[in-house]
């Protein structure tokens, strides 16, 4: 591409921020988002503060040392961001360890070793010291594990659960939904059966080396046995591997345990409401993240643009009438203890949760917003589609919100999510490549700014 | 993100294939897109063929051995593909050569060197084979060049542009618009003033160390001096030291050169047109690349999803009412000549030419459609975004076409281009970075089923 020229197209695009607004209200809406979207976009301090976070504190799972300083990182940022209060919500969390570094290797039928790139599932047991060494099946669904099951043919054998997010899936989302219950119910299903091991295709659309890893769940009726995820590409070899008969044993050892829970935090910042300081908006992230890498997309990026919500407020000079909090989430991962104990608290307190905003799905271009709400309540939030589409939300969609604001519908709240372009998350989602580097600046900024522009209009009219 | 169920939101999107066609005749269309959307998503071959051009022919810079060998390989994927007739098309095409790495260092106040990261701007001359050492001058305009210029400033001194793309455009490319008439008119007027070199910063959103080419200009009346871009990080520091006056001389080096014209083609394949052969639907992408990297957003990226079209049409068992053809263009880049050979053609031949469609912005995440339509016409085309909507584009815009397709609107043509997401096109645009990895499957194969969704629609209904 050599344009010489700007071109219409581009002069289209130009003036879009400048199209006249539906009602002379917005006219200043649209100038205030405007200017909070040029500071973001060249003052901005999310994406360093992703830079700090994740390099100061990858691996922040719940219960780590890292998990507990990230707390004390993102309070100091939410001050740097200029909130008027910040402050700690304990809460209690599971502390899943890893261990040792999981081991995984086929002997084949010829006598030789084929290792293999794997890791344990979150909340996954260990396997015996030794490891365990048996013979492995493959099974193409949670359905034909159940088939298989019923003959018996899986008893004392590892379970090799090998189905692969569809690709036809147009947003990646849908293809996760479509297959993370494998991941979720297949140990405890092989189980059932007499599984001895249970190893998941890794929930990926990109064939390469990564396993990721994600919560599992037990029945706690039936014996747990130790689950992994296989990268895309070895679970391929597997496959082939099993269906020219050339595999001997699977062999799987894991020293992971569930510790006895620990006392952690939510970190919340607040701008209190100039005249409702008794309504409460919600913006959130979630602070700790899987152990494998830096949890930059998932979630550093919903956590740092929470606080540049708050920063870009405060330096457009907005002294919101509603109380605007930025908050933390911490254990989303594996127990939702966090947005569980910040709902609890919303229960108690008198106050009124008008709105729980999340952003958890990356720091991608974003796209839209999915909003918790229908009818009338659902148009108020359309109404202002025009001042955020010149900044990308042209997607308003009837839904929800993420996982650790969705507990506040209960309080009444309206719950929602930013939703950013889709087609790179699953690539980094949950395994070792997610890393700050990965994350785009300008993607990341843009999603700030579209945030930035719903909250304000949210703590300037209500919903 | 552990999201475990399938969520009201995941249910929508699932189903947005699935919404109910604003028209009966709509159904069956909307059938052959999934299908083909389907075909494209799991079977498509434009990531495979992106990795063939872009490894066994990156630097495809027109006249190169490598732009003649590109031309024999996407003549076999046509085949491949399915297309009834492949054919080149000839042209001639400028040949301008780097020649050795070009040098280009400061000599500081106290002495010291600094090497620099730069590189020739496309099109450019070579200095003197001993290279130019003179005092660099710092304009942060173009305006500003030619009041230093008109004060007397620049004569005998090497001019430095640092001019930035504007981060506050949510658009890139607006942000390349208000830029790169620095890069196409700044050595001529810089040598207007009697400058001896020119050096731009470099056309980019990231700070990092690539020097990123692309044309420049020369008027004809005045002496041609060399144009060097220097990277955006080394840029920052050129002005920090020029303002606190550290840097004595600025030294550059390159032995390019402008040769005679040589022969060269656009590659062209064909899907004839069962009832209406003579009119003919044009998708393309351009085959030339800068000779700095692979070209695979620019425009590798266009070219595979150009052949992909066809290949899905065939695969889906379309037989078109209309001619389709995919052309790869040659010498997008620095020259235009590929482009105004094939309208030069399609101006004698005799035939109708209804659409030029051209991808050239990126296989990024595709938004929508510029089109060079009003009216009717342009209601014609929006008519059909239900029917693309759920594959991405959403965003149909009055615009035109790239510059490859442009000259076919004085055939009558309506033109138009495929709008990606724009956010990361500028990091990888003509430096060494725009590789095959930096391309996203995914994202390179959805441009590609809306292309072919339009491409489809045009050649059963016309315009």
């Amino acid at each position: 591409m050599t344009r010489l020229l700007p071109r219409l197209f581009y002069g289209f695009l130009l003036t879009l921020p400048l199209l006249p607004s539906i009602a002379k209200c917005q006219d200043s809406d649209s100038a205030l988002i405007h200017q909070m979207s040029d500071d973001i976009l060249t003052r901005g301090m999310a994406y360093e503060n992703l830079r700090t976070l994740c390099k100061g504190t990858p691996a922040r799972l719940s219960g780590s040392a890292n998990a507990a300083k990230a707390v004390e990182i993102t309070r100091q940022l939410l001050l740097d961001a200029g909130a008027d209060t910040v402050y700690l919500q304990p809460c209690m969390v599971p502390h899943w360890v890893r261990g040792a570094k999981e081991q995984a290797y086929l002997t084949m039928a010829d006598g030789k070793k084929l290792i293999l790139h794997v890791c344990a599932l979150g909340n996954s047991v260990g396997t015996p010291a030794a490891g365990i060494n048996a013979p492995v099946i493959e099974v193409r669904t949670l359905a034909e594990l159940d088939t298989l099951g019923a003959q018996g043919i899986l008893k004392g054998k590892i379970v090799f659960l090998s189905y692969p997010m569809q690709q036809t899936f147009v947003n990646n989302f849908a293809a996760y939904g479509d297959a993370v219950m494998g991941r979720v119910l297949g140990p405890s299903k092989a189980a059932k059966y007499g599984a001895v091991g249970f190893i998941l295709r890794t929930l990926s659309m990109s064939d390469n080396d990564y396993p990721h890893t994600g919560v599992t769940g037990y029945d706690s009726t039936l014996p747990k046995i130790a689950a992994f995820a296989i990268s895309t590409n070895d679970a391929g070899k597997l496959s082939t591997y099993l269906r020219l008969r050339k595999v001997s044993t699977l062999f799987m050892k894991a020293s992971c345990q569930m510790l006895a829970d620990v006392p952690s935090y939510n970190v919340i910042g607040e701008i209190r409401g100039s005249e409702h300081p008794e309504e409460i908006i919600t913006v959130g992230g979630h602070l700790d993240s899987w152990d494998l890498a830096e949890g930059a997309q998932d979630d550093g990026a919903g956590v740092v643009q929470s606080i540049e919500v708050i920063r870009a407020l405060k330096a457009a000079g907005v002294k919101p009438a509603r109380t605007i909090r930025a908050v933390m989430f911490m254990n989303e991962e594996n127990g939702g203890r966090g947005g569980e104990a910040y709902a609890a608290a919303a229960a108690k307190d008198g106050k009124k949760y008008i709105l729980g905003l999340e952003s958890d799905y990356g720091g991608f271009t974003p796209r839209g917003f999915s909003i918790g709400a229908k009818g009338a309540q659902f148009k108020k939030f359309t109404a202002w589609k025009s001042l955020l589409e010149p900044y990308g939300a042209s997607l308003w969609v009837m839904g929800g919100g993420g996982s650790d604001v969705d507990p506040l519908s209960k309080v009444g709240a309206i719950v929602g999510e930013l939703v950013p372009d889709s087609q790179r998350y699953f690539e980094y989602h949950h395994a070792a490549n997610d890393v700050f580097e990965n994350v785009n600046r300008r993607e990341l900024l843009l999603g700030a700014v579209n945030m930035a522009g719903l909250i304000y209009l949210v703590s300037k009219y209500g919903i």
